[in-house]
Parts: structure tokens; C-alpha cells; sequence
């Protein structure tokens, strides 16, 4: 069984050197947060790693099983739920006015990706009640707040998201549930299917968020409304009651994640409150879109990280074969031979990249949220629109190839279930498709996220990357030298390729979305090298002061590597980008 | 439960247009081949297509089982593989002498394509099997071939290849396995792991190559010597008779390949019979090792186009979202948005790119055997050797993706185990594990096959590719135009690689095994180039004589789209290599 510790130094680095954890605690409110910060982890640690971790593994554990009178969550999953719940952990960052700790989303990112990291099944069911919280929170009236958010605050009950249904799912246009008003609420009916955690019995009640049209709605998007259906209807003390008439059919048999039911749920005429106006439900789930897919790029981030941990752990034990050109002698360590420190690298420099873009963008949500000045909130919130479909989409599609290559350090071992490399593939793999596939996001980065603005956030951006390579251009030594000129050429690559997309997204529009997610992944591998850079040219002035060299030189060194080795895909993107999706579409159906 | 339909039509292309069956067919023996050649493949689509492919399925059948007794296989496999041995495709490619159909490398490759496709686990029982044969055919004591290979050839014994060991896995000189002499055999005792199909109840007789110490020899690879070990001692009639001290103590809990039992077996004073000289027996494993890696190659290949074969037909079944541009009017498939015809073309271009690789290298396969001019089966062989690891190193690493993109065009249905698509993703997975990592087929590549003859063999191979590149720019059209842009810069980066490999090889040795994964794959992407150009020239000529348009024009746009999409990630990866291993090597075990 695989064990997690929270790499809680790392983090804080990340925080504090790249993510401006000073100027989130310059925000009101914040003030404590830097005292407060690495406790708050420590603790989160804990959990994490002694409580979480020890029941993901799929072998030796019953995942969660349906039964006609509903689902029975994963072995032990209701105890440490209850650990996650009087600990205060599930409402860290909600406000304090429904019981929330009113803690930043910078921190409160870094325990999300402790959760993920330790146990990805257990950490959805938190991840999809704060969805849930964040739609009541936004759009409901005084009263279902004060009915329902407290108790979901604290996680004494949870949360789901009831959007996808057969023929709906990239494609919510086509949702066909219904909701009949009746008195001073609605009666829904339908089926919701891919429903995480939809049903299970850790806590007494489920607050399902349900998309339904009513009788005289219009067709498509613009006829969707969000309605609360609670699993039990509540009585007059607030306590839940009356069953309500949703039902768990099923639970699918998935690939992974197997301690996280994903339910189908038949709504009979159950009782629904109307969130909001009628017909604004899309919109409503828009709302809380970047967080959700913040918290899903995090899991990208989490398990690339779980599973180098595991990797490397191996790489250290496992003996096999002598170093290059040693035919005789001791045999090694396989962290001795040059190809399992190339994999091991790939997995460490991505995870890093990707928590500095994770963080980086969640302090963003700090200030967009929380500072004074309407001028610089607005610019953090246009950061934080263009990032999310990067974090999102790049997160999870190198969290593929990080989870793959844990197999991979392992050999044959890495094939074996019990080893636990390959459960960290099977969870990873479905990163890149729920909450927006990545071809979602690509097309929502350069449609929505560059061509709509002309490329003005994007140029925001860009200027920063810019005054980077100025300061590595003043800085000292081969390293910082290698990785100036690898970013170099990354940057011109995202600059060309930001004006490719304005200029063809109208006229040529087949194209630029048939090129959409190379297009954002070149934008994260760029995104990625520019952290890691800064990481380096931090770590420069450390090491310039002479403090802890061995951290502060691997930082210059995984920086180099990335620069090196993956960098150079944003380069070959750009002339795959270029040359357009003409091919793609000349195909007849019947010629593929 | 996903179908599958053998390509029959584009093997038959691969093989008469690329691969040169012609030549082939004009080698001692082989005459008939060419009017063989589609009815032979008809046959074994029928057979893969109505008995294997319906048995593949994970879900709704049982794997394979241990018990006490022995290993029972998954269901159906028994009659199903005595379907495959009646039809005598066992010994489809094998010698006459041995009641082997004596059909070309070429012919078999093909057929071997379709059993993997249709069943991976199944098929790697006569994949065994034929390791097992060749070992004995090409190195066993007349006495032992004529107690044992008529019945392998014929399939009513099975073969194992028993090598790995706990603490030998890529480092065979690590065996540890005991033959102690006993009059005119020995008696062979250790433990083995990872031994695929090393037990079952298909046949009555299981046949163990096995490798052992004898008790004076040397330490390291020098003191491997092979054994035949059958489950069942022959009697004076050579029939199965009294049990060998051989036990499978249990099978191991995989990710994919259920079908597969992977066995460990104990080894105690088991009687078995000397293969060939004492102390050899690594070295004759080695004789089989081209054959095995194509075999496995074609794995990446065959489960390729499987997942491409569900992925296709779900994208034209499935209706989600509208056409882009398009906000109302009718919801199309998916295979009208350009992302899904993006992955798609993804999954088939490279699918068509590794066929054309492997066939290719099958029939120099023949040549090298075959021929009866010294000099041109001398060239033969080279070309095998440089190959082999490209076809097994490229097309199982491609592989990951292309089943992993099956997934992806899924959406949330391929995250569900009962669509299959995931199935595939795990089946694939081991394909870049056995018979060799990657790392071994790049090592391989770098050091035996490009460094050792100074880029002789890879000089002839550009040289092919340069005259391709002439031909194509003696070719009219934008398409031709296109491919012979990109092919120009992938045949410039496979060169100046080659020049980097010899003039690093030796004072920089680390550097090249660093970079040696990279540098396979570059080679991968551009033989695969240079194959679908190849392709593309065809089928320039056949639409100018107006045969078939809809097919060829297919192949063009093909080529075309794996020139501008993939091809150029050559130039990336010859970036990458270049600048060495050092940053992998500067880090020290702590710093990880």
C-alpha cells in the first residue's frame, strides 16, 4: 500500500515565493494567514496522510456498493469523513457568516490538493457539496440559504451536481428534465446520470442541485432552471424528514476512482426549491465553473504528485542492472540509470509546474474576490478566466502522461494492482473529461478566453513572461542561462500563437477550434516553464544568500530540465497549430 | 460489447504496395503467396472477428482463475483456441518439416495483427508458444524437436518463456534459478515470475523454456543456461505422462489483460533437458528476441486500431452539441466537431503509420531468411535489427495514446467499464513493459543498432528516405507539397540524431542512454512519416489512373495530416536530445 506525505515545503514555497501569499494577507480579512499558514497544513497533512491516504487503495478495500435502499459508501470512508468534518476542514475557505473559517482559496487550494493527492474518491464528495454550496450561496433566496447552507458548510451534509443526462452531456442544451411548479415549490422529475456521490450513507441528508425545465421554457440554453431537491425534506425545525422522491438506480462500474459512487438518479416528482429566477440555471452553473474547474485541474496536480511519490520511493529500493558502462561491480539502485531520472523528472518538474500555476491562479480568486480596488480585482478576475481552462486542461492531460509514466519506473511491477501505481492511471484518467473535457476547456480558452478580448489578457500575461526573461537575462550562470533561452522561444511560441487565434478565430473558425487543445496545451507547457523560471531565478538569490542549498539547487536544476526537455513542445505545437484543421474536415465520414 | 472487422482491404495494401509482397513471394517457396494471400486473411478476419473479439470483453466474462489444481482459463478460451488450432494458424509462419504451414513472416504478421486485435489475452498464448518453438527449433538437440515441436507447431502444446525472476527482471545476469545434472537431464529449482499463460487447461501439455545455473557456472550473464521443461513428462510413446515438480502458486490481480493468466511458478527438482550448450542460453534467447519484440510491437498496432475501430463508430453514433458556428438547427455526431475528427485522425494515421513500420520489417524478416543472395540477406537483416526496436519501442508508446484518445472521443461513457474503450487503455498499458521496456528498445537502439556500425544502417534507411522525399517532389499538388515540407524536416532531424548518437556514444555515454527514449521516438515518428508518404505516392498514382478515389484520396489526406500534426514533434524531440542528460545526472537522490 502506497503511503502520501504532503510535500507541505514545497507548498508553502509555492505560496510564499510564487503565489504572493503577502499580498493575499494584504486583503481584508486575510491578515492572519501567514501565522497561520503553515500550521493549518501540518494539520491538513495529518489527515491526509494518516487518515485518507491508507484507505484509497482499490485492493484490500470494498469500494462503494449499491444496494436498493441505497449506496454503502467505500470501507471506511464514513469514519474519516466525520475526522474531515469536526476538523472544520470541509468549509476552510467558506465565509464565516454560514460557519465557513473565511480562510483564502490560496490555502485552501493547497489542502484541496492534499485531499485529491491522498484519496481522490473521498476528496469529490467535499469538492462537489462546495459546488453545491457555491450555487446556493450565489443565486438562492435568504431562505434556502439559511435552510441548507450551514449544515453544508460545516459537511454535515453533502452536496451534488445533477446536470448530465443520457443524451446531455458536453451539451446541456439538450437537458430534458422536468420541474411542474406545485404551490410554493416544484415537482421534478428525470434522469441524471455520471451523479458523483449522488447518493451514500456517511451523512443524514444529500442536497442534490438539479437543471430542469419548466412547462413553458424556452428551448436550449436559455430554458434551463437550478432547483434544490434535498434527499430528505426538511420539517419545521430545519431537521431532514420526509424521504424524498429520488432514487439511486445504479452505480457505474468504472475504470477508477472506485470509492467515489457516480450514480444514476431517477427524480419522481420530487419536491424542488427554484434557485434564482426561472431559466438562469446555466448561467447560474457558470458562476461556479472556475472553481470547480480550479479544484479538478488540482486533481491533475494531486495524483501526478501521489504517483511520483510512489515512484520515486521505488526507483530508491529497486535494484536492477549496473550504471552505464559498469559491467562489473555493485549493482544499482534504478535511480542510478539515466532513464528512470528522466521519468522521475518528467513527473517532478510537471507536478511542480502545475501547483505553481494551480496557486498562482488561486490567489488570483483572492483578489478578484477580496481586494478594494475594483481596477486590480477586475484584472485578477480576467487572470483568473484566461488561467482556468490552462490549469484545467494541461493539469490533467500531463497528469495522463505523469500517472502512466509511475507505471512505467515500476515495470512489471507498475502492471500488478497491488503495487498501487496503476490505480493513480486508472483514478487520473477521468481528469480529462468530467467538468469539461479538455476539449471543452481548449475551446473555451481560445474562444471565450483569447480571441474575445483580441488577446488582451493573454498580452497581460505575456509582459509578465517578458520581464521574467529580463531578469533571467541579468542573472548569473549556465542554468538560468539554458532556461532563458528555452523560454525564449516558448513565450515568441505562446505571442504567435495568441495572434494566430485572434486573427482566425472568425474567419477560420473549424480551425482554430479543430487546434484548440493543442493550442492550450502549448499555453500551459509556457505557462509551466515560466514558473519553474521564477522558481529558479528565487532559489538563485537564496542560494546567492547561502541558505539550504540542496533545496534551493534542486529547484535551478528541475527548472533546467523542464526547460530542456518539455519546453520545446510549445515550439512544435505552434507549427502544428498553424497549419489548421483542413485536413481534419476534408475526410468524409466514410473515409475514416 | 465492442465488434472488431480485420482491415483486411489496407493490410492488403501495407503488404502489395509498401511492404513488397512481391519480393517476398519471389523467395524460394513462397510463389504462391500472392494468390494466397487474401483468402488466408478473409479466414483469419472470420476467426477473429466471430470467436475471439466476442470473448474479449472484461466485463460479462470470467478471467482467468487460479486453483489448487491448476489454472482454469477464461471462458471460452478453450474452445476457441481449438478452433485456432484446428484451422492451423498456429503454425501458420512456422517451418513444413515441423508440420508448420511454411507461409512468409509477411502473411503471419498480418494474422497476428487480427489475433491481437481481437483478443489480446488470447492471443498471447500461441505468441508464447512460437518463442517457445523458435528457441527449441534453432537450438535443441534433434531428439528433443522431435519429441516436442510437432505438437507446439500444431498447437496442442503450449509453450512458456520463463526468465524473470523477484530479483531479475531487465537485468537477467541477476538469475538465480538451480539445474543440478541427473543422468541424462537435470533438475531445476527456483521460483518464477511474470510467466504469461505459465499454466492453464487449454492443452494437455504445457512446454517451460526455462532459464538456470548450472552448479559451476560463472556468475552474470555467462552462466545462464536454457532448459525444456514440459508440465507433464513424455512416456516411450511421447505422450504426456507422469507430472514435473512444476507449480503455478498463483496468478497476479493485473490492470488489464484478464484473460492472460500471469503466473508465478515454483520450480522444485523439476526434470528438464538442456537447450542446446551449457551457459548459452542467454544468447539464444536473444536469437528469438526479434521476433517476440515485432510480435509485441504489433500489440501496440493491433489494439491500436481496435480502439480506434469503437472510438470511429461511437463518434458517428453519438449526437451532442451543434456544429461550430451553427447555434441553432439540427445536433450533429461528433464526428462533425474538429477536436473528435482531430483524435480520430490521431488514432488512424498513426494506426496506418505503425502497420506499414511492422509489415515493412516483417518482410525483411523473410529476405534476411530467406534469400538465397548472401549479400541482400545480410542487408535484410540489418534493416530487422535497426528496426525492431523502433516498431516495438514507437508503436506501444503510441499505443498509450491512441487507447487512451479512445477513451477521450467517449467522453464519460469511456470512463464506464461495460463501453470497452478502457479495457483497451489497460490492456495496452504492458505493452511498453514486456519483452522489453522502452528504455531497453532505446538502449538498444542507440547502442547496437545506431552507434555500433557508426550509422551505417541508419545511413541506408535516410537514404530510402531522401529518394521518398525526390519522388515526392517530382509530385504535383498542395498534399504531396505539404508531406514533403515536414518529411524534409523529419528526415533532417533522424539524421543529424544519428550524428549525434555516434559522435556521444562513447565519450558521452550517459548523455545518449539519457536521451535514448526521445531519440527512439524521434526515429519512431519519422519512419512512420516516411511510410504514409510512401503511401501517399501510391496513392497520388492510383487516383491519376482514377482507381478508387474514395480510399486513396483517404490515404493522401492521411499522410498529410500526420505530416502536419505529428511529424513535427521530430524536430522537438531532436531539440531535446541534444542537450543531453546532464540535468538528469546533476541531481543527487535526496534532491528528488
Amino acid at each position: 500500500m502506497s503511503t502520501y506525505t504532503a510535500p507541505i515545503r514545497d507548498m508553502l514555497f509555492v505560496m510564499t515565493e510564487l503565489a504572493g501569499l503577502d499580498t493575499v494577507a494584504a486583503l481584508p480579512g486575510f491578515e492572519e494567514v501567514p501565522d497561520l499558514a503553515e500550521a493549518v497544513l501540518e494539520e491538513a497533512g495529518k489527515l491526509a496522510g494518516e487518515v485518507l491516504a491508507p484507505l484509497n487503495s482499490d485492493t484490500g478495500h470494498t469500494g462503494a456498493q449499491w444496494t436498493a435502499d441505497g449506496v454503502i459508501a467505500a470501507e471506511g470512508f464514513k469514519d474519516a469523513y466525520w475526522q474531515f468534518v469536526e476538523g472544520g476542514w470541509n468549509g476552510l475557505s467558506c465565509p464565516a457568516e454560514f460557519e465557513g473559517q473565511g480562510l483564502p482559496e490560496l490555502l485552501g487550494t493547497a489542502t484541496h490538493e492534499m485531499w485529491q493527492a491522498a484519496n481522490m474518491s473521498f476528496a469529490l464528495c467535499p469538492m462537489l457539496t462546495m459546488g453545491a454550496i457555491e450555487a446556493i450561496h450565489h443565486h438562492a433566496s435568504d431562505e434556502l440559504k439559511a435552510a441548507y447552507l450551514p449544515k453544508m458548510v460545516s459537511g454535515e451534509w453533502t452536496g451534488t451536481m445533477n446536470l448530465t443526462e443520457p443524451q446531455a452531456g458536453s451539451d446541456l442544451s439538450a437537458v430534458r428534465s422536468k420541474a411542474v411548479p406545485e404551490g410554493d415549490h416544484y415537482l421534478v422529475s428525470g434522469q441524471k446520470i455520471f451523479i458523483t456521490w449522488g447518493d451514500h450513507d456517511m451523512t443524514e441528508n444529500t442536497i442534490h442541485l438539479v437543471l430542469a425545465r419548466l412547462p413553458d421554457a424556452p428551448e436550449g440554453v436559455k430554458g434551463i432552471s437550478l432547483f434544490v431537491c434535498p434527499k430528505f425534506l426538511l420539517d419545521a425545525d430545519g431537521a431532514p424528514a420526509q424521504r424524498n422522491t429520488v432514487q439511486c438506480v445504479s452505480i457505474e462500474h468504472k475504470l477508477g476512482i472506485h470509492g467515489s459512487p457516480t450514480c444514476v438518479l431517477a427524480f419522481e416528482d420530487a419536491v424542488g426549491y427554484l434557485v434564482g429566477e426561472p431559466n438562469k440555471g446555466l448561467g447560474y452553473m457558470f458562476t461556479m465553473m472556475n472553481e470547480a474547474r480550479l479544484k479538478v485541474g488540482l486533481q491533475g496536480l494531486a495524483i501526478s504528485d501521489r504517483a511520483y511519490q510512489l515512484a520515486l520511493s521505488y526507483a530508491k529500493e529497486r535494484v536492477q542492472g549496473r550504471p552505464a558502462n559498469a559491467k562489473a561491480g555493485d549493482r544499482t539502485a534504478i535511480i542510478g540509470h539515466a532513464d528512470i531520472r528522466r521519468m522521475l523528472l518528467t513527473m517532478k518538474s510537471q507536478t511542480e509546474a502545475m501547483r505553481a500555476i494551480a496557486y498562482t491562479t488561486a490567489s488570483y480568486m483572492d483578489i478578484a474576490r477580496h481586494s478594494e480596488d475594483a481596477a486590480t480585482a477586475a484584472a485578477a478576475q480576467a487572470r483568473v478566466d484566461l488561467m482556468i481552462p490552462i490549469v484545467k486542461a494541461w493539469s490533467t492531460e500531463v497528469g495522463q502522461e505523469v500517472t502512466s509514466l509511475g507505471v512505467q519506473v515500476h515495470g512489471g511491477m507498475g502492471y500488478v494492482e497491488e503495487t498501487g501505481a496503476a490505480q493513480f492511471l486508472r483514478d487520473a484518467r477521468i481528469t480529462t473529461i468530467y467538468e469539461g473535457t479538455t476539449a471543452i476547456q481548449a475551446n473555451d480558452f481560445v474562444g471565450r478566453k483569447v480571441a474575445h478580448d483580441g488577446g488582451a489578457a493573454l498580452g497581460v500575461l505575456l509582459n509578465e513572461m517578458k520581464a521574467t526573461l529580463e531578469e533571467l537575462a541579468a542573472a548569473p550562470g549556465d542554468d538560468l542561462a539554458a532556461i532563458r533561452a528555452s523560454l525564449t522561444e516558448g513565450v515568441r511560441a505562446l505571442e504567435e500563437l495568441g495572434q494566430w487565434v485572434v486573427a482566425n478565430f472568425k474567419p477560420n473558425m473549424v480551425d482554430v477550434l479543430g487546434e484548440a487543445v493543442n493550442a492550450v496545451m502549448l499555453a500551459g507547457y509556457v505557462c509551466g516553464g515560466w514558473q519553474l523560471a521564477r522558481a529558479a531565478l528565487v532559489a538563485n538569490a537564496k542560494l546567492a544568500a547561502g541558505e539550504d542549498p540542496a533545496f534551493y539547487e534542486a529547484k535551478v536544476l528541475t527548472a533546467r530540465f523542464y526547460a530542456e526537455q518539455l519546453l520545446p513542445k510549445a515550439s512544435s505545437l505552434l507549427t502544428t497549430v498553424k497549419t489548421g484543421a483542413r485536413t481534419m474536415m476534408a475526410l468524409t465520414e466514410e473515409q475514416f
